[in-house]
């Protein structure tokens, strides 16, 4: 077999996985939006039938050898090379592991959900401890079939963002705990916002109205992209012009629905934009968690919660809804929006005590990898933490530890990523600001401008370079988390008056 | 192997293609109704990648082998010998044309499609000509590979209505010819109906708003079904408790969403109540057309225009339409609502003069297939026949023979079971009126009783028996079209006062 026609054997066997992945994902977003519940048991059933097809194709021996090949044929080089080493990599995490022990861990994962949903029910960390110490267990046994240079917590990380380490995140979080701890703790002492007016009625309907205005100023356009309500919202990219965005309305919270839009279409321009060539492949689809979570980050935060983009849109929402927004002003209306104070809910916090949640979240993860924290008295630990780095304390495990699914799914090394996303986003903006009059492009809706510039500095790349190597692309540096430090006391300093 | 294990694998290779029929049919109801259309190309391709893995799980030649082990085994009998035998038949029929022929006969359907609809938009039959002679052509030469007793045109009957015949049709359909023709005339000639005012501006907001009234009258739960909008109205059960129905609203037709979400509905119906066990295998998939447009046309013609429906619903629709339906009377609506004039177009028929516009089609595919009728000229003959039997004659190709896509996708004995179902249905009501007192459920809104009756005389078989083994069990005789002929000249006769 020539170069060539081995090259085209493993193209041909990405587009057939990309068929199932495709068909997939449509049946889980056709699940969390208009499917009929009575339904599922009869769908969920060939779902696992398609799911099992699909892990066949996807370990398949011959394709194993296959990329074996090729990897040791010098003539495939750029971008087969790389992305044969990327499946090549994560297909072997997969095969590492002994059949019998994925199935039991699959069992063990369906178990310790259950027990977490009804612990979280009951506010009861002990009906959930025994469940994680056994995930956390399983997951070390998991691991120690993979052959890594790498330390067990650093290989979780590598999995959610490759390149990061502990070694990196502890110089992250570090500085922020350093700067944000002494902020918040000045913030939460300053005079407090008044968010009353946007935590009242704003009927459903008119907010859908809105949503029309907005999905239009960001250029979201119905040719690739739709969007429908869900109960927790998301975006899955079937492919590059066919971007499913969800969001859920809330009656007294109209910016809840906004901002989680603004966030979602985020997500939705990088699946978008990734260049048409690595459609259905590893390259679309295997972005980082933290790559991902700084477009949509970005979008909400650096250009949603912004001056001029409401310059551009507080009319036509004054215009909606004249009456709960009667003699609120843009500035009084962008203080409110971006308000903040400590709280015990991560999914709820706002954009400055956010990074504290995930600090906690790593810092506990990496004991308990370590060994240096046990689970017993985790819930205590927990609160003890909250208290220390954002002053409140849970009266109850369902506020505290119990909150999130993560743990219970098995899912360590993931909390992190999130905070990633946030600080990679003030590096972007830096750089992007060199290139765009970004403040004038939102006030005079050049949205599309924007995502342009994201498009080819970020997003087209998909994951054919790693976080590290776009960061060094687009900004002409490493990452460095005091872009991000620097906004975040810059912007609440002059929000809250502390100078 | 015992016959339980084979068994055993031929149930799991049933269930196995119904996770590919599933997936598919859900990506084709996504196609029609939410999809971006930008990203069809995409899933276009993986679409075929996922038919072509079906094809090659059905047509496998181990799966046929461990079906004539299983057909020879006595101790398989009841459901499993009938579904065996089903799927054999079906599965024969491909596997009897040689794969480059099959290739080749897609290929020139596309072409055939591509053809018909250049020359439906220029209005040129002569455009279209060559293809429908390559087509039946072709067709003839598909169906020499199969070994059957019947004649050609009888085994494309037989294709989608397993029993009919030529001979069988031809008795129908005289009968037909001989009591509608004199009647439509008749009907002609006699003082006309005013429809006016159910062909004026009715905002699609408010229809909307009515639909939402109508889907509860019709017991239609969210539960198990959903209904969406789209350009053609179509049903798809994924499963029992899964069952899509879409719509197309038009502002100046409001009883056109109504009337086919009705008719959607049964056919929505059917899919629900075949037994649960039958879920994902040909028993519920096979139904055949003519027996399952009895349903649809049961629910929309024989409740949904009938007085006791509408007694029940004209209140709310005068309510949400105060003024469209200002000083109009129910029996004056209802009027409106059965009105019946001969037309061009099939798809826009009325309930009386639908049958005649089938009589054509059918009686032009016989002589096609029988040699006494050519391609040549078909226009022309085709417009005489709309002269002698509906008094009208198209002024264009378009409105004649090239408004129907069927011939031109090389389907022939399709056409015929839409005049079945309308026939079968008038027998069914005979017996259900015998069992059940349809008028006072209809006025007491307990369409539900009328369902469970089709539940339980027809739909729970699905096509575990054959229409004409349903028809005797359901109404203890074999099918006669005078019920059908007899319901239509006594509704006309008192609608249009011809006594």
């Amino acid at each position: 077999m020539t170069t060539q026609e081995n090259l085209k054997l493993f193209h041909d066997w990405v587009k057939r996985m990309s068929a199932y992945h495709m068909a997939l994902a449509l049946l889980g977003i056709d699940k969390q939006t208009l499917a009929p519940v009575d339904g599922s048991e009869f769908r969920d059933e060939r779902m696992a039938i398609l799911a099992g097809e699909l892990f066949s194709i996807t370990t398949d021996p011959r394709m194993a050898e296959l990329r074996k090949t090729l990897l040791s044929d010098e003539a495939v080089t750029g971008d087969d090379r790389k992305m044969i080493e990327l499946y090549d990599h994560d297909i072997s995490k997969i095969l590492s592991v002994p059949k019998d022990e994925y199935v039991a861990f699959n069992q063990l994962q369906n178990e310790s959900y259950g027990a977490w949903l009804k612990a979280k029910n009951a506010s009861d960390y002990s009906m959930f401890e025994p469940y994680l110490k056994r995930i956390i267990e399983a997951q070390k046994k998991m691991y120690s079939y993979r052959s890594s240079d790498l330390d067990l917590y650093d290989q979780m990380l590598d999995d959610f963002e490759p390149g990061m380490t502990r070694e990196k995140y502890d110089v992250f979080f570090d500085k922020v705990k350093e700067r944000l701890v002494p902020l918040i703790r000045r913030v939460t002492e300053a005079e407090q916002i008044d968010t009353s007016f946007i935590e009242t009625e704003y009927p459903v309907e008119l907010q859908k109205k809105y949503m029309e205005h907005m999905l239009a100023y960001l250029h979201f356009d119905k040719s690739w992209g739709y969007q429908n309500e869900t109960e927790h919202p998301f975006t899955s990219g079937l492919c590059e012009n066919d971007i499913r965005v969800t969001t859920k309305y809330l009656p007294d919270r109209p910016m809840s629905a906004l901002l989680s839009t603004i966030h979602e279409t985020g997500h939705g321009y990088y699946m978008h934009q990734v260049a048409p060539e690595y459609d259905g492949t590893i390259f679309n689809e295997g972005v980082s968690s933290g790559m991902h979570e700084s477009q949509s980050r970005l979008c909400e935060n650096y250009l949603g919660r912004s001056k001029p983009f409401w310059e551009a849109n507080y009319p036509a929402l004054k215009e909606v809804f004249p009456e709960q927004l009667k003699d609120i002003g843009l500035d009084q209306f962008l203080a409110a929006l971006n308000a903040a104070q400590p709280s015990l809910i991560r999914t709820e916090a706002d954009e400055l005590t956010y990074p504290l949640h995930i600090v906690i979240r790593y810092e506990l993860e990496r004991g308990l990898f370590e060994g240096t924290i046990s689970t017993e008295g985790l819930d205590k630990t927990w609160d003890d933490m909250y208290e220390k780095y954002l002053g409140v304390r849970a009266s109850s495990a369902k506020e505290g530890i119990l909150q999130d699914v993560h743990w219970a799914d098995g899912s360590f090394g993931y909390f992190p990523t999130y905070a990633l996303g946030s600080a990679f986003s003030a590096q972007f903006m830096h750089a992007m600001r060199k290139d765009i009059d970004v403040d004038d492009l939102l006030r005079n809706s050049h949205y599309d401008v924007i995502m342009n510039w994201l498009k080819e500095h970020i997003h087209k790349y998909g994951c054919r370079y790693n976080a590290d190597e776009i960061m060094h692309m687009a900004t002409g540096e490493a990452f460095d988390p005091n872009y991000y430090l620097d906004y975040l006391e810059d912007k609440y300093t002059k929000l809250y008056h502390l100078d």
